[in-house]
């Protein structure tokens, strides 16, 4: 088998930094964690809250601490730092190699989709995000790791691209016109999806938008680890 | 202008984890930072100093320590933790958005070579790697984002490829017919290096080798940040 993770990203029109942070940090005990946070706004000091949290996140989970408790011990200190007033979703998809499962923890009140050869399940169950009060609990979900499995996570600039206009995001139709493609690669569908909402903002997307997938397939037939990051720049803007 | 990453990982023959590390944080003032530790011998307790050098390297880049006084830090923790008895090579690549340059931090004897449109440059000065003493300095490279600039790193897996058998790995050759050919992606330049290294060992590696290419490229349209990840996995087998 082979674990295949994708992401895309893009920055509020016209803002040189994302309050979206996205970052994968291998597993003491085996897989990878990809942790995925959206500070409260946009623009630097969203930035620098996301940052926080996925810091926090990855120094934990990078010591053998579980998911679920990383989550709220990120929660506790955005809490204790900023007093409850600035709140971060915060998504945590790791690929377990020890317990052979895929552990999703999730404080975002965005869905998550989990897409088999069986069918696509939205999962909506209410979430709240990091740093609202103390003791907030994630709501987690654990999978087995099968060929076939896909799963779609995203910030809630995915959510309420087109509203200004009226024509709100209809993230099940694009997946399910999607899937029924031959098996598209992750980076389709996040490319897809990010593009879609981009275009329902007119190409001026209304907020940061990040979009992660992550795909159990077949092995390609050698055993090396892959890693492909592209960033855009600017000539003398920051991003 | 656009920044493309690429990383193929390897573990030695028959052995279920690697003693390399790589991992990629956001810089606070902008960019990313591409993060790379090879820890003494192979296996677990290899992992477990890699892991915890990037760990400190990463934590300390996360909250603006610059590249040279982390690699230092990290040096002085591994010694402290270890006694001086175990060493771990180090590269950081940074692709700095506030000072518009590229910042190549190395503490590992293992060349690492840039590329432009004039030529080849192998970059060979001396370099100790962390943990063999107190005050261990990093050589550090700085140059500017250009378009067409593409930096080959790796670990010392890929300079002792081939030598069990009288065959060593000659590196310049296999980059340069590389780049003879029109613009190589980094992960086909990545792919090649480590596909050639591991056939001098009869596709039985000697030890764990890992291949990292930084390349400065044109902008191919859109202003996404895209990140993928490919992990082969063996149903039972922790990697």
């Amino acid at each position: 088998m082979e674990i295949q993770i994708a992401a895309a990203k893009v920055n509020k029109y016209a803002t040189s930094e994302s309050g979206d942070t996205l970052e994968v940090v291998e597993r003491p005990n085996g897989g990878l964690s990809v942790v995925l946070a959206d500070g409260q706004t946009s623009g630097r000091g969203a930035k620098a809250v996301s940052q926080l949290v996925v810091r926090k996140v990855i120094g934990l989970l990078a010591e053998g601490v579980r998911d679920g408790a990383a989550a709220r011990a990120a929660s506790d200190a955005l809490y204790t730092d900023k007093r409850g007033r600035v709140i971060c979703t915060l998504n945590i998809a790791s690929i377990d190699l020890h317990s052979e499962t895929i552990v999703l923890t999730r404080n975002n009140p965005s869905p998550m989709f989990i897409c088999r050869e069986t069918g696509i399940d939205r999962i909506d169950v209410e979430s709240i995000p990091l740093g609202t009060s103390r003791d907030v609990r994630p709501s987690i979900t654990e999978i087995a790791i099968e060929i076939g499995l896909t799963i779609i996570i995203y910030t809630d600039g995915l959510v309420h691209a087109g509203k200004r206009r009226g024509q709100p995001m209809n993230t099940m139709q694009v997946l399910q016109s999607l899937l029924e493609d031959q098996s598209p690669s992750p980076q389709m569908i996040a490319d897809t999806l990010l593009a879609h909402a981009v275009s329902l903002d007119d190409n001026r997307p209304a907020d940061d938008i990040s979009v992660l997938v992550v795909k159990v397939g077949s092995r390609d037939g050698d055993n090396v680890r892959r890693m492909t990051v592209r960033l855009p720049i600017d000539a003398g803007t920051r991003i």
